[in-house]
């Protein structure tokens, strides 16, 4: 499954905790060497040592290793325990030494694991060799990797129950599906005379057109779990005072989760992730956009705030009730219809009274609106539900369906769905059931690449990609 | 022992290991409570529950406890460890459920214990919980706070051997003499007549004089102890070009760790913390200082500079040996001479031949004083070592020895050795051995505030103090 088999072979240890001050910290080895360097760094309080008694907690002395400089010092007093293979995370035999949480400390303790032969694993090494001993799928471990990313509910949510394996458990049922399927192509190939052991052409028509179908749907998920795991590049824009960072702050404040602060690359754009009507918004606030602007500091914001909205999957354009549009709100709205993301336009301050006639008729330019006002407290949920029905497939739900979270996922079911369709036209044309049995083979193995399951290979390279993303220790 | 009796009665709950992207979380609950929340909140896998079988290690899932909005659904799937009262770290019941490491669901793991009863720890109440069932003893707990937070080696060196007990068993082994001292001391008051039990005189003022040099000995090592636990404010200065920025990158690059770089509230000083000839330092690299400095920027630059000085426990003074000092030079030993700590006089630049006469004679009247060049490899290990002898006992070994490594240790111990020289003098007076008891007494439980053991109280205040230092989770 892997062209770095070499990598499989020898044991691997870290420090599997966050780096920084905590109570505690949790050294991790997994391998074959595991039992012989517990043996060597771990001195137990009492008669009962970690290799010979699996699964229990053992007081003790974390050593430097026999044949070093501090052979015998103490790194640490620590609990061990012994997880014999393949009961393990890794499948492997994995010791976990849970010593005090210094960042001095914990690395000296995981110095004399390094010094009785481990070697320091690599980002996502542990989480690699679960999925090389089979202990874990490809996509459940892209929901881990989300899981321990996660920065907002339904991110938390989604990943888990990519974890629990829903979607791992639809790629197994759809492959099942396929392989009886082609069992019974094979079936009349082999003996197209004979009745026996053969089916109907049209029940295989049927059956596959079921298959196209759960996959269709499968992948209409990914619109809800690519909106969720990656989030939509959102930008607030509209001219000075029109209640920009009114909403940004409603929206990052009390009413939605703050989840990150990045400052702006710029003074003028500022930047959070916010869990918003179930999904994620990559929020941008801009400077206010006018036409008269100079050359000075004004002009590079507003041209940043430009560089945005062309960029931008989601435009929230805030058209103040207020007052005049005028010569920069018409400049907005044009900048606003040509950009390529969709756009709500939002009637804002509606709680200072009716809206001037010319704003109005700005907004109902825009065929997705809404309207804020301070003095409604459903507004900002309404909103949510509008921006949340754009990029959502309204049926979905994240926490019991299966789920696509990834583009590679994305890509290998599309590619499967299409090799199924493929196979369809074959039938179709003429029933040609060799090559609709091709297809059906091609199929299998694109799903094989979702999961890393079954007959199809997944490339050293993807897999590369996938682990490399994860932190040291996982 | 404390006031806050309250607070040991209920059952706690933190994350007990850092903060921020990792692996692996550890969610640490204690209290009278914990069997009861671990069966609300931990579903095993299979059918060994980890109350049911203690120390070890049970993988399941954690849920939301009944009677809450999402009971039953899965925070995350974990292993459990149950330690049962008085075998684990607090003394109380314990669970450890090691979970997956991200933010959000490790916090997740925290509220079902939260929902299910228990109550978000306070900083250090874990630790404090093991102080207040004797598992610990207070200066244990000093150390541990000092191996959490250790930025050297000499620091976790220091903190392993007091974690380990050595400044303990001293302490208990004190105590036992004047315990002793004074069994021996009440059999002369109440039968002054007898022979039977009672010792000579000449015997107990020799035990007397024992124990008080054991004290003193003790004492000494806070000097050490204070140089490697808070270390020693370390100032560099000299005329601009001086060789002070090669100086202090020498002390805090290749040659010796830096541990932390704190950007300095000025440009013009830059602080870190070295560890240097076995003790720590806070160096402070400063501005050169000039006589003929106007009142603009390089003003507010020597100003700080001299400020430093005047707050400095070692002065580093470079004297450049291949340039006259000059009126700057004159204006800086003028300064340096006046300044409190201590100063080593440096003559820098020695690769470059022989000293200028009137660098050399400055240099000279400095009786601290040491030579650098950058063709001498020998040059800073010399220099760390006189650093080092000016500011330890030079007998004292912090892996091994017992180690005074606070100032409330130290303050208490003073206290005791105050009190036995009291008890000393009362014998002197003409062998007077009601007061020597009362003394006797006095000492003994100014070595119980030390350690926290034994008949002295501690104030809840001094506990509140001690423990309020350590993370939330420890």
């Amino acid at each position: 499954m892997t062209d770095s088999f070499d990598k499989l072979t020898d044991t691997i240890a870290a420090v599997s905790t966050p780096r920084g001050k905590g109570g505690v910290a949790l050294i991790r080895i997994s391998g074959p060497d595991c039992r012989e360097i517990s043996r060597k760094i771990f001195v137990p309080a009492g008669k009962t040592r970690p290799e010979s008694a699996p699964r229990t907690s053992v007081f003790g002395r974390v050593v430097f290793p026999p044949g070093t400089a501090d052979a015998g010092e103490t790194a640490d007093t620590a609990l061990a325990v012994f997880y014999e293979s393949p009961r393990s995370f890794t499948g492997e035999d994995t010791l976990e030494i849970c010593c005090h949480g210094g960042v001095l400390v914990s690395a000296a303790v995981l110095r004399t694991a390094l010094l009785a032969g481990a070697r320091q694993a690599e980002a996502g090494e542990f989480t690699r060799r679960a999925f090389a001993a089979g202990k874990i799928s490809l996509d459940e471990a892209e929901s881990l990797g989300l899981l321990l990313d996660a920065g907002t509910d339904a991110q938390l949510k989604l990943s888990r129950a990519g974890l629990s394996g829903t979607l791992s458990r639809e790629c197994v049922s759809l492959r099942e599906e396929i392989t009886g399927l082609l069992a019974d192509l094979y079936a009349r190939i082999d003996f197209p005379e004979e009745d026996l052991g053969s089916i109907p052409e049209e029940e295989i028509k049927t059956r596959l057109q079921d298959l196209i179908g759960r996959t269709e749907r499968l992948s209409a998920s990914w619109k809800t779990g690519r909106a969720i795991a990656e989030g939509i590049e959102t930008v607030i824009v509209g001219k000075t005072n029109s209640g920009k960072s009114t909403l940004y702050n409603a929206m990052t404040g009390e009413e939605s989760a703050i989840v990150t602060d990045v400052a702006g690359t710029t003074r003028d754009v500022l930047t959070s992730t916010v869990s918003f009507g179930g999904i994620t918004l990559r929020l941008s606030d801009t400077a206010g956009i006018r036409a008269s602007a100079g050359d000075g500091i004004e002009r590079i914001g507003i041209d940043r705030a430009l560089g945005r909205l062309s960029s931008a999957e989601l435009v929230l354009f805030l058209i103040d009730s207020a007052s005049d549009p005028g010569e920069d709100g018409e400049l907005i709205a044009r900048q606003v219809a040509d950009a390529p993301g969709r756009t709500v336009a939002i009637l804002s301050r509606c709680d200072l009274g009716p809206a001037r006639e010319s704003a109005r008729e700005l907004w109902e330019r825009f065929p997705i609106r809404t309207k804020i006002s301070s003095s409604d407290p459903d507004t900002l949920s309404r909103l949510a539900k509008l921006v949340s029905s754009l990029f959502t497939d309204g049926e979905t739900d994240p926490g019991r369906d299966p789920v696509i979270s990834t583009a590679r996922q994305f890509t290998a079911l599309e590619e499967c769905r299409e090799a199924l369709e493929d196979a369809a036209g074959a039938l179709g044309d003429g029933f040609c059931a060799d090559v609709c049995s091709v297809c059906l083979e091609e199929a299998a193995e694109r799903l094989s690449a979702l999961d890393g399951r079954g007959a199809g290979a997944v490339s050293a390279d993807v897999i590369d990609t996938i682990f490399s993303k994860f932190c040291v220790g996982k």
